[in-house]
């Protein structure tokens, strides 16, 4: 009834002899279901799906690259909880017309992260059709033992910062970039961290996603926002300023989070990463986000419009 | 970045009055990923996704129902371990020219099977695109305390059992079939189930799949096989035999199982569910599977072409 399934089951045999079953798995890919321990008592789960023409083009990444951003963006989900990523399902629609080893392609892109965050690929569903690429990836995990970071704790006073530096996501980075899973257990080692969430919609996007759970607002400072390099290069392109692409732009999977401003000055004193952390930005109890310009000119930045509102003043 | 995410948000904020968060699911849909309580140390994992134009038309079926079955096939894949279960998530590809309500329908579907079986939707993924509808599920769940039933513990001497009926599956049962939890559960109860699977592919298929990682054969009894009256309406439109629709339709998603031959007579002698239990064939040391006729004349069914080889001989 479900076509292709002797090559879904010949694609089995050939993965599993990549990725193996461990003692955290007594029973991976090939049952019905994968039989997983679980570390703790507190899991996360999280699903992405990718789709070819929406999330990527064939023509600009390779499959490999798809199939390393599939789950790289899952396990970008579970950094922005504080959590340990432990296993992970993966189910495929491949293009009939394709390349017979565009599986393995995504399954070698897979492998490189997976192997490199101690995940395991657990299971999953293979599928040939005449439409193109679909890659779905599930995540479970583990929830850190000091709980997990959501999206709706943000307090007024906080200290808002962001890892990494944002913008022109497209000219590369959206493809290759790592997820922040060690960078967020280090933070929540360093300090206790009030709220976080990956960078995927954009900077202001996701602090609105932040600001509208937490029931709070924030001002943010145009000079201390992280305008990457990448940014700076499409502006070249759009003719928009490079802010803009920084504060707009998605995917670049960077951390934003919320501390006590005593842990705020703390992170400041002392950046307990290996890369850039910047603070950006203070948390209010008015219900807006205020970007304060150098000139110390103030605007709002409404949760939707508002790159259309810069780009009209700037 | 991702497009259509303001319809996302939208659509979450809609569902979650409709599953809400309880003890066991501390953050629900609307975070980076969701958190959970697992409830043993030891859990089961899976995936199915469905494609329209392959596994479903939306011409000869309810979106409700697509959603519905999405859910059902990942739950049988939970039964067919002798599991529970708990958490799943969802990511959809929604047609851009559907129907807007198209997400409240599938996910109406959803939860009518969610709550039946006390599972949460807990996270997932909504895309809209230019191409056909997409409902990929992932499933967590608890493994049985006694241990999770496999594809690889069938011993020579076992007695082979298949619950309900077969054959015909398309003529409705696949839409609207009952994921073999409860009954997967009172089998584990009554008697020591050795190998399990859920007939997806078709009977004759799915037992392959038990004889091929037990190193086993079997001996079927063609007598008493539980033909469908769907195999038979099916048979009628088809000329083929109905054993044979029986044999190998797939999508009854019934359970497929061995035990001892001790436990087999005590099956036999009182059947613990309310569904038809048949005891069609044994479990032999000699890798092959053979089916025995009424007229006692045997004939083998090879691993793939056995339906030809079966049309050519009735």
């Amino acid at each position: 009834m479900l076509p292709e399934k002797s090559s879904e089951f010949r694609l089995i045999e050939r993965f599993r002899a990549a990725v193996g079953d461990g003692i955290s798995v007594p029973v991976g890919i090939g049952d019905d279901a994968a039989v997983v321990r679980w570390k703790t008592g507190t899991g996360l789960l999280a699903a992405d799906m990718l789709l070819e023409g929406v999330h990527f083009q064939l023509s600009a990444a390779e499959v490999s690259q798809v199939g390393r951003k599939a789950v790289a963006v899952n396990l970008s989900d579970v950094a922005a909880m504080a959590g340990i990523p432990t296993y992970v399902l993966v189910s495929l629609a491949l293009p009939r017309s394709a390349d017979p080893e565009m599986a393995d392609e995504l399954f070698s892109g897979m492998i490189d992260l997976t192997d490199e965050f101690d995940v395991v690929i657990v299971g999953g569903d293979t599928n040939s059709w005449d439409g193109p690429l679909i890659v779905s990836v599930a995540v479970a995990g583990d929830a850190p033992e000091r709980g997990a970071v959501t999206r709706s704790d943000a307090q007024a006073g906080d200290w808002i910062f962001v890892t990494g530096d944002l913008g022109g996501s497209l000219m590369g980075k959206h493809l290759n970039f790592t997820p922040r899973l060690r960078e967020a257990q280090r933070l929540y080692e360093a300090v206790k961290l009030h709220s976080m969430i990956d960078v995927s919609d954009g900077l202001i996007a996701d602090l609105y996603h932040i600001l509208e759970e937490s029931d709070v607002g924030a001002i943010i400072e145009a000079d201390s926002i992280p305008v990457s390099a990448a940014a700076g290069k499409t502006a070249a392109q759009t003719g928009k300023p490079p802010l803009e692409h920084a504060l707009g732009d998605g995917e670049d999977f960077e951390l934003l989070f919320t501390v006590s401003a005593e842990a705020g000055r703390k992170l400041v004193a002392t950046n307990p990463l290996s890369i850039q952390l910047s603070h950006i930005g203070i948390v209010t109890d008015d219900v807006r986000c205020v970007l304060t310009a150098a000139d110390g000119e103030e605007r709002e930045l409404p949760r939707l419009g508002w790159s259309h509102a810069l780009s009209q003043t700037d």
